[in-house]
C-alpha cells in the first residue's frame, strides 16, 4: 500500500478494480459485464449450490436473474480478505450486502463469496472460480430427505 | 489422461486420497484428522457463510460440530470436477451427501464444497481453501432485513 513506483503492489490494491467492476455490473443489471472478468472456463457456484461452468453460461444465468428475482437489486461488495497463493493465483473473500426491492427475494441479505483469481503473464486478474454462500443462522437449511 | 508409466497422473487420481481422508475423518468424527490436509493458514467457509481461518481454528470448529449437531453423521463425497489451475494449484468441486441421525439437523442434505488445493515442491496436495454450500431450492434464504 506504500509502493510508489515499485512494480509490486498489495494484492488488495490489485483486486480492487475487479471487485468494483463486479459491483458496478451487478448494479447495472448487466450479465455480460458481470461475467467479463471471468476466465473462459470459470466455475461458478451460487448460493443454492448450483454449479455453472464457462463465462457464457454464467453470463446467461446472470442476465436471467437480473431480469427476474434480482431486478433492480443493489449489491455492495467489500474485500474481507485477500492473499496470494502464488504470484499469479490469489484467493479473495468478499462480504456482499444485497438489497432486493421487490419479489420473492425482497429484503436485504448478506453473503460471503470466495473468488479464486488467476492471471497470465502480466495480464489482468481474472476469476477462475466464484463460490457464494448466504450468511445465515445455522439450522435454516431444510433437509432433502428424512434420516 | 492417457499416460501409463509417465510420472504425471490425472488430477482426479491425485486428489482421490485426500477426498477419501476427509470423508473417513468426518465419519470418524475426528476434527483433527479432518483438518490434517489443510494448510496452516487455510480458509474455511461453511454452509452458513461463517469464515474460519487456520487449521487449528478449523479443527476446533469441527470437533465441536462432531460432538453436537453432527454427532453420528455420515458423509459421502464424490469428486464432481477437478482441474489444475497451475502445476501446483488445483480446483476441486465435490458433491456431498450428509446423513444426520438425530437432533436439529436430522435428515439427509446435499452440499457442494469447492476446494482450492496447493502443493509445495513434490509434497502432497493440501487444502488452502474450502467453501461449502447446501444444495437447496432457490428462495429458501430468509432476509436479514426488509428492503
Amino acid at each position: 500500500m506504500t509502493d510508489t513506483a515499485a512494480p509490486s503492489t498489495s494484492i488488495e490494491a490489485e483486486v480492487a478494480p475487479l471487485v468494483r467492476a463486479l459491483q458496478d455490473a451487478w448494479n447495472a443489471g448487466d450479465g455480460a459485464a458481470f461475467s467479463a472478468p471471468l476466465t473462459d472456463d470459470a466455475d461458478f457456484v451460487n448460493v443454492y449450490g448450483m454449479h455453472a461452468r464457462g463465462r457464457e453460461s454464467i453470463a446467461a444465468g446472470h442476465e436471467h436473474i437480473f431480469r427476474t428475482v434480482y431486478a433492480g437489486s443493489r449489491v455492495e461488495y467489500r474485500v474481507e480478505s485477500a492473499r496470494r497463493l502464488r504470484d499469479d493465483v490469489a484467493l479473495v473473500h468478499l462480504h456482499a450486502r444485497l438489497s432486493v426491492p421487490a419479489g420473492p427475494m425482497a429484503g436485504v441479505r448478506e453473503a460471503l463469496p470466495s473468488l479464486v483469481l488467476t492471471r497470465e503473464g502480466g495480464g489482468p486478474w481474472r476469476i477462475a472460480a466464484f463460490h457464494n454462500t448466504f450468511i445465515q443462522q445455522p439450522g435454516h437449511a431444510a433437509p432433502n430427505q428424512e434420516p
